[in-house]
């Protein structure tokens, strides 16, 4: 065993390979890869060793093993979260469903499907196709992210605006609590108010009440009708932002709806080598029985709003979407970026944005942004030089203080600090800001509940 | 005071008095009517006294004096409740939130209401629709329910097949703790992972967590397009239950799809003096952009399922939803009622009803069913003639067996024992059945940290 195992903890370790057998991974690369995420953030050194759950059981002795010797756990889907919370250290085992990756069951008659956690969500709605049903959450990651990791963080998307979020498509799971005790969650009908939800209160808990290893989730008919996408330029982030409020104001319901910001398009530009002409952009898609009418009325409100814009089919909407989708490389391009996630109410998106400029005018730093703007979800890139600290690079403290800046201001629009990534690592020193002392000091009370050793996902979400 | 009070407790309503003034409420006929609900059931005796609130404060003054003195309090809202849920009893405190009836804010740019608990749910509709919007979540008891009480069951409706249930349509509420303390869940925003969803936990927790003193609710643009009706007669209810499990597996997404078996229409019939014709019956609404397409869709689903089908516009609709309406009073003149509320997967639908003939042929009784069919919901409504004990009317006992042997069989075909109504007081002796021993007591570990006293709505939900 080439083990980056301490000397002490090998006994230990020989204790979890009886009970998982090859199930338990120890080499040094992988146990290095664990360190990070897509946060770019890394964790001080390797964790202890890795367990990659073959079956439900495997996780269920994995966390038997850690409670009896009190190591922390930290669950891990693809790690390509953004907050920091896969991240594992020193003497942390990390608990991995992304080999728990069967596809169990698609009923067209229930209209669900039950799936291993594992289950890249792009996988699932590949073999959905076949059926004519779709799985709506689409969260950016969407090609290399799991079934479970998206439920652990209520990941997002482009198209929640109009189909909701994943939690809204989540009907059970199957979730082993910290001691290895299996439980099963919520149900397959679509009603259901039998005791708690505690369905919901998994959803976004990022691996620190439970691991979840199945779900059940809704998924619909794929039909979409018509597909309108109507792309708008403005002169300004401010027309911008007006727009796109004037747009949900007005009734319409976009299947998609997003803005870019100057930064953004030049980044975006820079990476594909083409001209996106500055300003800023609303990218939007009806689709449905209404699809043309709510387009034309997208149409009339960017034209008052000061904007220019031109239809596209289906097709033409794919290529512009692509162009939203180039925004994550193009800012890894753009060398180190602290990706933020703030959602404010819809209205508020104006202010936001006024407040994003005066926070870069005041530290003399660019903070590119798309935003989900019909959920008033925003996502600030903040553009830094990474300061070195014990052999690692950190965001430096000023990046961190106009991020405090933003944070404050999100908060006093009556906006939550993180819309859809989730708190991790890197936003636990706000949480307290936001949940008030009563709330903050509830939910680690209900943490103690399932978790009362508090070996799962130490250190993340609460500090 | 004209007290039904015990003489020991005197000195601790005058101090519930000085601290709510006008609020406490002790007439005998007031004491009486919070013995009851819309489940028939009552209380032995009637309450101690009740805080009919006018204000948080007066809800956060009562729970600091019920903490203090270990009295039992019933949050209750308008009493529409079909589980029993809001029954008080003696020594308890009833908790009413119905004058708390403020519609706080209504925001078509942010598509949000923010009201207090009291409003009734028509009500907030009327003050909506001034403004072109529309809050979807359709209980029966819309006309006389409250927001509050709404929230506090997770209520569902004819319409949550297509729009979802209460719990999709709340962003956030206040919520005050047994020990008096206001807390504010959830936000404004459409999206928010920060920390865990207390918003969804406290949803449908039937007063045994906190008392819900506001809401902040989603709205959606009022227009619903075209909307187009089915009325489909079938032999039988197994053709019905087929039909309707064929219509939702074909992919149309009805705004309303419900299902009236023989006994139903039988007991509408004589009470709107009209003949509705026998067999069995569906309701289909379609709306939006697609209502013309899918409508036709339903009709040859239900003529390749042996029904015949007729359409009709909106107006048309009303009528015939009019008679489904007419259910619950229609029943009401059939005698005692045992309202049963189970769901099972859409796809079990013909198996569940082949059920209810079963036990209906076993014990010799009837047992007329509607169902939200779209949901795969029923409500069997169990026919009794009452008996007496200790001078009340009670259920037999062997309606509670009939009732015993439809649950095992819903929770065997997968699905589960409340729909939509919640478990209350009439679920509970059920609930580990479905829950599972470890599911059970980690609920009521969670319900302790809320609640270490165990004041909130003793006896509900947990046996």
């Amino acid at each position: 065993m080439a083990s980056a195992a301490p000397r002490y903890a090998r006994g230990m370790l020989e204790e979890l390979r009886a009970a998982v057998g090859e199930a338990l991974v120890t080499d040094a690369a992988a146990l290095e890869a664990a360190r990070g995420d897509k946060s770019g953030q890394r964790s001080a050194a390797a964790p202890l060793a890795i367990v990659e759950a073959r079956e439900i059981g495997h996780v269920q002795a994995a966390l038997r093993w850690a409670s009896a010797h009190g190591v922390p756990v930290v669950p891990r889907g693809a790690g390509t979260g953004l907050a920091g919370g896969a991240l594992a250290g020193a003497g942390e085992l990390v608990l991995s469903t992304s080999r728990l990756d069967r596809i169990l069951e698609i009923s067209a008659a229930d209209e669900l499907a039950v799936v291993e956690a594992g289950v890249i969500n792009a996988e699932l709605n590949t073999a959905l196709a076949e059926h004519g049903l779709w799985y709506t959450p689409d969260p950016a990651s969407r090609a290399i992210s799991t079934i479970g990791g998206n439920l652990a963080t209520n990941a997002g998307g482009l198209m929640c605006v109009k189909y909701g979020v994943t939690r809204e498509s989540v009907l059970g799971m199957k979730v082993v609590l910290a001691d290895g005790r299996l439980l099963e969650l919520g149900h397959r009908t679509v009603k259901g108010v039998t005791g708690y939800d505690l369905t919901a209160l998994m959803i976004g808990s990022e691996g620190t009440l439970g691991v979840i290893v199945e779900a059940t989730v809704r998924v619909r008919p794929v039909e979409r009708g018509a597909v309108v996408t109507v792309s708008a330029a403005f002169p300004d982030v401010d027309a911008a932002a007006r727009a796109a409020a004037a747009i949900t104001a007005s009734g319409v319901r976009p299947a998609a709806l997003e803005l870019l910001d100057t930064g953004a398009l030049d980044a975006i530009g820079a990476y594909l080598g083409v001209g996106l002409g500055g300003g800023a952009r609303l990218l939007v898609q009806t689709d449905g029985g209404h699809a043309d009418a709510e387009a034309a009325r997208v149409l009339a409100v960017v034209e008052a709003s000061g904007g220019t814009a031109e239809l596209g089919d289906a097709e033409e909407g794919e290529r512009l979407f692509a162009i939203r989708r180039a925004f994550h490389p193009a800012m890894e391009r753009q060398g180190s970026v602290l990706i933020e996630d703030v959602a404010v109410p819809r209205s508020a998106l104006p202010a936001m944005f006024a407040a994003i400029a005066r926070i870069e005018g005041r530290y003399g730093i660019r903070i590119p942004t798309v935003a989900h703007a019909g959920d008033g979800n925003l996502h600030p890139n903040f553009v830094y030089r990474p300061v070195l600290r014990d052999g690692r690079e950190e965001v430096p403290e000023h990046i961190w203080d106009a991020a405090h800046e933003l944070f404050q201001e999100c908060l006093r629009l009556g906006g939550t600090l993180t819309g859809e990534h989730g708190v991790g690592l890197l936003k636990r020193r706000w949480l307290r800001d936001e949940l008030g002392d009563d709330g903050y000091g509830l939910q680690r009370q209900l943490k103690a509940v399932f978790d009362p050793q508090g070996i799962l996902n130490p250190g993340k979400v609460f500090s």
